[in-house]
């Protein structure tokens, strides 16, 4: 979930007040209705050190009544912690109802900074996550609030903060020999930080990524995750569950979220002779690897997912080219039959896993549950906003049985969109290819880029990562396909 | 979950006759309802070697129409599926909307039979339960009807069997050596039972305990699960979910749940003279004992339940009446004040949990969520239902904090309490001890049985266990109660 961020992320002064005078209201104006409604709230702060979680508590609670909240500085455990279990702590610091705590890291210290600096054991550290699931689902059931915030700066940014603190008296102090080992460390640490999201990014508490580079930017997305968290809350209270209402948020946070795909540098190119060299040298290469995969029984699972008309089809040609096409199969996904339809959405794509030293290419796949079926209202809110879960275990359990994962996002823009489209239509051959669908599709864009950018960020995992391929040129798309299968395939043999 | 199964449970030929003229009819129709309504059902069959799991699947499919369900026989895997994900043979098992799959053994293979092969390593085991309860919580949440038995016989009837098996040609082959080896480690083998059970008991997929060594009892059991599970999911279907309208069951299964309090022995009993020198000796072993658990840091939880009257007061004191006062706390519990309801139904207990080396005694417990607050409806269905494994979980915690947890179960017959409620009240020193709530619960004894049962059937825990104290000889039980925790301190200190 970490390595799809954008930290570059940015606020000037004029919009961050311009922001905050209307979100510090917002948010005060619901603590009082939280207190009304008796609704208990807790909100954890976790992320890298220096990172900036006190500066956060701080402007956070800036616009709470003092009267209705405690903040919870987690340190180390005191003698008295230590000699209880290790949940102890946090269920004796529960907030009553109507009441908020914030918590200065929490529990997840067991299975981060605590497991980092290995003062606890493996067996331990399982415990504690099994601990904290059930500790989560527990008062999630019981009507907790919980809000889980881990703020991400990168190393540069890290290493920039502690030079900055360690050079002045005053506050290098505050750069501790455990901050030292973590900045030291920080590719090592990265890794505690993503399994521990990945374990724990459940329906009923979803991890909230803020990107923290500045400090601007981190106060106005957490202001408006709180504030958007406690409205839907306070209304559900207020009007009695109503299981699918579609989620109004109270503060828009479009312009607040991660947007990968505007990111991609659309005119990365090659020119017809590059192509086809590099083409010929990677498809003898993937032959060569095939049978290599094959008799170490490594099965391969590659996701094409990308806009219409994306190039997801002509990608996959040349991949499987030169493939001997015993070793692999290419499962086009299409509108679930009634067959399929009579099963958990999942089912068809299980069937369809390939077996050790076997291929399964899917072109479109599991995730149309959080793309089209979210957009078109064919699944509840619950059912997809469950699914990021369901899907990323699902991908754990693939690559547990010691499968090679990838999945590839073909991105074009709508101007290119709208070329191939009306080629498509001028060229009797291609007609076929084009449906009255496509264009409807088409009018919902910024609704699949939203739902697009939360999907790279919530499934990206380092067993299974997403890889967004520049598309406007079909020439470097289809290079950067092949490419990067062949690097996962080595890397892994390289590994055997 | 095993531990207090009464496995010597029967039914006449005449009584199984009779029910099952009703249980067949009902289930073949409630079999064509789900058909209508598009119900998956999915129908899981665990337990010993031996304990009948083919004969029951035949008996319970004898009353389905063929053409809607399959039965799945789990064995090892085949080279085809060994060559996928271990889950991926049941994902692609899943029955269609309206369809029934019985599976003779099931995805706990890689946690039982697997496991206890060792076929599979530790990480695997940790990663299957994982996939295991990711696996029922999707399939549940998408509205599959999922039913989960596990039968029981005892080591003795598990021998008797194989013996019978074994003396016959024909039937010879049928023994495994695999059976055999569970056979011979029969202890072993529960302990991995014990452990499935606890880690997978969830409120989306409670598993039923059937005690199996008489055929017809076990038939008629699982029918009326089998049954009641359908019943329960039409009327939702039906009516809409409404959340929380108590389970009306279709068939009566009271006489054939665990009764564990009728089996009690209320006749046990000591002269004034034996119990005199018992407590002496009790008293002075606890005092050292106490010492010894301080010094090693062991903390120590016990919890009294019972009915009014049935002797938690006098047991307690005559336990601590020698012990250091430093070292122990005794925490009444009445019902929750208004600060202890504005939060978490278990915070409260959280808070009074003893630090290493103390003593944390309850006078009635968090054990309410699933008697008192069951009973008069302070919490809903889904909340008593959940709280199992809550507590369960909480239980787990605190052992794996190093805890002794143990808990009573005070037991007196009806009469018994009457004579005390009786004495109570003409006694001017006591009348305090008696109001008008005591005699209205006793109205509800037999619904108070009834959840105590189930109470302690789910509940009881190798590292957590339910003690039965014959109460109605206040002597007997004061000294079973000092000579139980004696006897858990003393093989804790030995394993240290």
């Amino acid at each position: 979930m970490l390595e799809k961020l954008d930290l570059t992320k940015e606020m000037t002064k004029e919009e961050y007040q311009a922001r905050m005078n209307i979100l510090e209201a917002e948010l005060g104006r619901l603590q009082r209705q939280c207190r009304n409604l008796g609704i208990p709230v807790m909100i954890a702060f976790e992320g890298y050190p220096a990172a900036g979680k006190g500066v956060q508590i701080g402007a956070l609670i800036h616009a709470l009544d003092p009267r209705g909240f405690e903040v919870h500085p987690v340190k180390r455990e005191t003698e008295e912690e230590r000699m209880h279990p290790f949940m102890w702590r946090f269920w004796t610091k529960m907030p009553a109802k109507g009441r908020i705590a914030l918590y200065d890291t929490s529990w997840y210290n067991r299975v981060l900074s605590e497991r980092f600096e290995k003062s606890v054991g493996k067996k331990d550290v399982a415990h504690a996550f099994d601990s904290i699931l059930s500790f989560e689902q527990q008062i999630t059931d019981d009507g907790v609030v919980l809000i889980k915030l881990f703020l991400a700066i990168d190393k540069k940014e890290q290493k920039k903060r502690f030079k900055k603190l360690l050079k002045n008296k005053e506050t290098a102090w505050r750069v501790s020999a455990s901050d030292k080992r973590c900045s030291k460390n920080f590719d090592e640490l990265e890794k505690v930080y993503e399994e521990m999201l990945q374990k724990t990014d459940t329906d009923y508490a979803p991890w909230h990524i803020i990107e923290s580079t500045d400090r601007r930017f981190a106060t106005v997305k957490i202001y408006t995750i709180v504030i958007n968290a406690l409205a839907e809350c306070i209304e559900k209270a207020s009007a009695g569950k109503k299981e699918d209402q579609k989620k109004k948020q109270l503060i828009d946070d479009r312009a607040l979220k991660e947007s990968i795909l505007s990111k991609v540098d659309l005119n990365l190119s090659y020119s017809k002779k590059e192509y086809k060299e590099k083409l010929k040298k990677l498809q003898s290469k993937i032959q060569l690897l095939h049978g290599e995969l094959y008799r170490k029984r490594i099965p391969v699972v590659l996701g094409f997912e990308g806009w219409d008309a994306g190039g997801k089809g002509g990608a996959i040609k040349r991949l499987t080219e030169k493939m001997d096409p015993r070793g692999y199969t290419v499962i086009p996904t299409a509108s679930p039959n009634d067959w399929e339809k009579a099963h958990h959405y999942l089912w068809r794509f299980w069937q369809a896993m390939p077996k050790a030293g076997h291929f399964s290419i899917f072109d479109r796949t599991w995730y149309g549950r959080v793309m089209v079926e979210r957009i078109e209202g064919f699944c509840t809110t619950g059912e997809w906003q469950r699914a990021y879960k369901e899907i990323n275990d699902m991908e754990r359990d693939l690559y547990d049985a010691g499968a090679i994962v990838l999945k590839f996002w073909m991105q074009i823009d709508k101007d290119e969109q709208e070329r191939r489209f009306t080629a498509r239509q001028e060229n009797p051959e291609k007609q076929w290819k084009i449906t009255d669908e496509d264009w409807r599709n088409r009018e919902k864009w910024e609704q699949y880029e939203e739902a697009v950018n939360e999907m790279l960020i919530r499934t990206s995992t380092p067993h299974a990562p997403w890889v967004v391929v520049e598309g406007n040129d079909k020439y470097y798309a289809r290079i950067k396909v092949l490419e990067t299968v062949v690097k996962a395939i080595e890397e892994r043999l390289g590994q055997e």
